[in-house]
């Protein structure tokens, strides 16, 4: 057994990992679509409903933010283009999932105050505004050190371990995020063992195996 | 710049990293034991009342459980002892760690037997369950891998990436697990801007940052 021998079989588990990564993150767009459209109120930014404006805030934090986060973090996997190339896309995914995060936090603080609760109280939005923020900081340093034309390649050499390793700690502090907040939604709406009940558990269970298997597949592809 | 002065400064980053989760992972011990003694019932797997029983499944599964795992995670760093000695300590805290975790469990059934409630509800117990069950069998896979005698220096170093990273997916499982856990008590315990709820929202975010620097006094180490 020789080590190129193992590279290219941890490159094939990887290759497999971002498979696995698609299904879980395309199942738990539809358990989040199931979910809010069939079994609460529908989604809708502008609406009287409060709730309405509610089920914004995982629609967009999930199939907006985090799922175009978990894309781009496997764009060199995915995308068969030029290093270059590839790395305007993992920026640009990140920025349109930073986009739309944006308007899902909107949509919560606008729920709170449609209601007159107070902003900020719970565990679930210290941690999400956390991340969040973490991230925007993580791409504006990303854009200034990898893609900026005038940062050294020793720069680059240097902060990349950094940029891997935020990035992974990121992702799954935003997978944090998401279950905390299904869980006091879930824990508000009451514990039972009906149909809406296990459909969140799985939704949740799916954004966690969607985290992990893109981490899989981005270390995987990296395993010294 | 050179390579090896790359390394070096990472390994130094990795020692930093270990010193961060010492604090964060003894600050969440601490805040556990503020929450569960001063603001709550106490802690007693025996008692009569239900909430005294219930306090031992937050605690065993933290103080017990994810800080043993996250110990036994950084032994390679902490130990300095012979090879073999440091791996005896990786498995046998895991181990301690694990036997903890069942009675930590039990204890979460037990409150429910006496309270009259259904077990496995939760998105908590599902991801909880789940993560320890996925842990054993690491636990298993690890011991007859990379302890057994008869086992060759090929398998371990096939084995090796799957350990590794499916270590720190179960790591961050857990870390799930417990935030989710504490947003679930929290949101029962009604959300509000008093103490307690501060206290818990700290908690779980020192749980959290445990867990990330973990990852990362781990992950600097290995860098490639």
């Amino acid at each position: 057994m020789n080590l190129s021998g193992d590279r290219t079989t941890l490159k094939r588990h990887s290759s497999l990992s971002t498979l696995v990564a698609h299904f879980f993150g395309i199942l738990a767009v539809v358990l989040m679509l199931i979910w809010l459209l069939h079994y609460r109120e529908g989604i809708e930014y502008g609406s009287d409903n409060p709730l309405k404006v509610l089920n914004v805030h995982p629609f967009l934090m999930y199939c907006g933010f985090l799922f175009l986060v978990g894309q781009a973090m496997m764009t060199y996997k995915t995308a068969y283009a030029s290093h270059q190339v590839q790395k305007m896309v993992h920026g640009g995914l990140h920025l349109i999932g930073l986009v739309l995060g944006i308007v899902g936090i909107c949509a919560a603080f606008r729920f709170h105050d449609k209601v007159n609760l107070k902003d900020m109280v719970s565990l679930h939005s210290w941690i999400g505004l956390t991340t969040f923020i973490l991230l925007g900081v993580q791409w504006l340093f990303g854009a200034f050190t990898f893609l900026a034309p005038q940062s050294s390649s020793g720069t680059r050499t240097r902060m990349m371990p950094w940029h891997v390793l935020g990035g992974r700690a990121l992702l799954y502090m935003g997978i944090v995020a998401a279950l905390t907040g299904l869980m006091q939604r879930a824990t508000m709406l009451g514990q039972s063992t009906n149909a809406e009940s296990r459909l969140i558990n799985f939704l949740g269970l799916a954004i966690l195996l969607f985290g992990v298997s893109v981490d899989f597949s981005v270390a995987l592809g990296r395993y010294n």
